[in-house]
């Protein structure tokens, strides 16, 4: 076996077995096979493709590339949620505590930032003190006891995934669904959860740009689920706008604590609940409206902030020291009419130019900054209302920039939906 | 312009301009592109495709990348040759002294072996005391002096050719008309001549498959040599079996003076005169048939062999040093038959077995090994009947490999021709 040969036989449309994948990702790791040939065999898997089968295979692969994560001395049922990468998107922040509050074990660990897309670990830093990194030991102990844990990820997850992502977002070779699919899955399955809820999102500045190729990735990873004898539930929601109004960290974190509070912008509002009452529905077998109405409840009455404030000390932040920055401009729209679309993509990229993530691993973040919407699609605005407000430091940003963000136009067509689809 | 850009615009099947075809080659020439990239697009190429002007830019680039010959103080037409890779394939040997004779400038330079096929440098190495090397006013020199000279490739000849083959070599990316015409064409637009014949091989050994394939080749090739003004000749050959019978660095320069003497090989004299002939017929348009006498001629009178003969002198080598092997052992067929083909990819690798070829580049060359054919494809051969002779020194092969390479069966079908077209 050479990797000349799984090149081409990749390339001539032929199926790669596991043995072939795993020779593929061995060598990659031990440094046999080089880059130049991982590249060359991602570009052919892009545009040939790859079977349900192969994808299974690597996802395989993958996950036994490095370590797995035992929760079992978690007694319960464990549950996880990974999002495709939106911008504004604090569900974890609060839907962790909710379902903490409704006495769902999360034991989570999260991600940096990673390009215009922020990292729920990047927001919990923002919160003086917080700890990120926890002891395995440490981790379960505090899920046993409080019922949640958020840390960065641990030890040493699928490090195949990690150089592969690596590559691929640098030689052209990320969107394809077979490489998504199992990147996420081989994570997600080392991370050791019962069910697992991915948010895939889908538009414009999403990775995937419809709903059919993002029903396709959302089929490929529940079938990977169940080769693994896991719950995969998949939401397709909506990114033709940011979620929620906030985008930065520490604005994130306020919102987020607001949505635990009962008055969060009401997409987000919607998502969190539609996926704890799913999580209530799955393993309880409660009623959908039934489950929706105790996750208010949970809500209203502060269990579900409490759960934060809990997770918050637990972890050592101190949510006094949470600052945003006093350097605010408001941006207004000179043009009326009804917001059809923000591109999310661009106000996430006008947020890390903010300071708000990073262009390089080791820039560091302006936790203060960071962009608040006024208004989100579907509103009606008159010439000079405030589009948003861009809290700054530092760095500053073309007002320019910022208004192309808006498409307004006087059509008051109907509005997309939040949640396109739910697949399991 | 950014290579990802580049990138996803070829995966996306769009066209690329000559301005992103100079930013990809310069870029990979002064490191600023990494070539995980370029081999990720290179696999872009190879499945989507590129039209004939981004062939055309492609090969403007590479030319532009490197030296280009001035050959002009030479007088008269001058013509180069090129084959695409074969086995047992001596025919610069051959027919350059024989164009000499005739009246025709052979200013020629040649490569080394590569993988399975050998370099006609590497044969001219196995006369003791050749130079290969000579400095552009000496080879100039000696090329109006005795209408040929043949070295080694001088200069900086399409350097960012040589590293694109490199890279292709070694991700699964070789076979793709419009990269394998950019780099040919590179290399022969830089290297002067007026009218240049390619020797498009066809078989199972060879890098085009099928006579369709073969064809688009051509065409694509004369199209780049019209747009540079140099008249561009194709001959598609059948590679059902190695040219002539000898395969091996010594072997095939004693079966050449052979042929310049008149007692070649059928199929490598056919070849020979056919291209000489063709010269003939472009250059002074004289008759095919008129031009085929001509050639015979000037084999028959030993004018061929004398040009041969000044051509080493000149370029101080010494025939009578040429060695081969005299271990030597025959292989006989264990069954009677027709002879269908010669696997001649397979002969090609078991003569590199023997030394006569370079695994590594820094492999030294064994001159005096190799095969010779005793049978051709078409002959009948009785059981015992020898097939080949095997001139071996340190390095053994097995027997079986060699009884592998032969399709025997007692269907006498018609022979494919050796020359199947010829385009201009």
């Amino acid at each position: 076996m050479t990797i000349i040969d799984i090149i081409e036989k990749k390339k001539h449309h032929e199926k790669l077995t596991e043995p072939e994948l795993s020779f593929v990702i061995t060598g990659m790791l031990d440094g046999s096979i080089a880059d130049y040939q991982i590249s060359a065999l991602l570009m052919a898997i892009v545009l040939n493709g790859m079977d349900l089968e192969e994808t299974i295979a690597l996802t395989k692969v993958m996950l036994n590339s490095g370590d797995k994560i035992d929760l079992s001395p978690i007694s319960g049922i464990i549950v996880d949620k990974h999002s495709t990468g939106g911008v504004g998107d604090k569900v974890t922040l609060v839907l962790g505590p909710l379902l903490a509050a409704l006495g769902v074990k999360v034991a989570k660990m999260s991600g940096r930032g990673l390009g215009h897309t922020g990292g729920t670990i990047d927001k919990l830093e923002s919160i003086p003190g917080y700890q990120v990194a926890l002891r395995e030991d440490e981790f379960i102990k505090q899920v046993n006891d409080i019922g949640i844990a958020v840390i960065s990820q641990t030890g040493n997850i699928a490090p195949a995934d990690k150089k592969l992502y690596a590559l691929r977002d640098v030689t052209g070779t990320v969107d394809s669904i077979p490489l998504i699919a199992s990147s996420i899955m081989s994570k997600k399955l080392a991370s050791g959860a019962d069910i697992i809820f991915i948010d895939v999102k889908v538009g414009k500045g999403a990775l995937m740009k419809d709903l059919e190729s993002a029903e396709a990735l959302a089929q490929t990873m529940i079938e990977i689920g169940k080769r693994f004898d896991k719950t995969v539930i998949c939401l397709l929601t909506n990114m033709n706008e940011p979620l929620g109004c906030a985008v930065g960290n520490a604005l994130e974190v306020k919102e987020s604590m607001d949505a635990l509070k009962g008055y969060g912008p009401v997409d987000l509002m919607e998502l969190v609940i539609e996926i704890a009452a799913l999580v209530l529905n799955k393993t309880e077998k409660m009623d959908m409206e039934e489950a929706r109405a105790l996750c208010l409840k949970k809500i209203n009455n502060g269990e579900a902030y409490q759960k934060f404030e809990q997770l918050v000390n637990s972890q050592h932040g101190d949510l006094k020291g949470l600052t945003v920055s006093d350097h605010i401009i408001s941006v207004t729209t000179p043009k009326a009419g009804y917001i059809k679309s923000i591109d999310a993509l661009r106000i996430g990229e006008i947020a890390r130019e903010l300071g708000a993530g990073r262009f390089k691993k080791t820039d560091a973040i302006d936790y203060a900054v960071g962009l608040v919407l006024t208004h989100k699609v579907g509103d009606y605005v008159e010439v000079n209302d405030e589009l948003l407000k861009v809290y700054f430091n530092e760095k500053n940003v073309s007002l320019n920039e910022i208004l192309s963000c808006f498409e307004i136009s006087m059509d008051d067509s109907t509005k997309e939906p939040l949640i396109y689809k739910i697949l399991s």
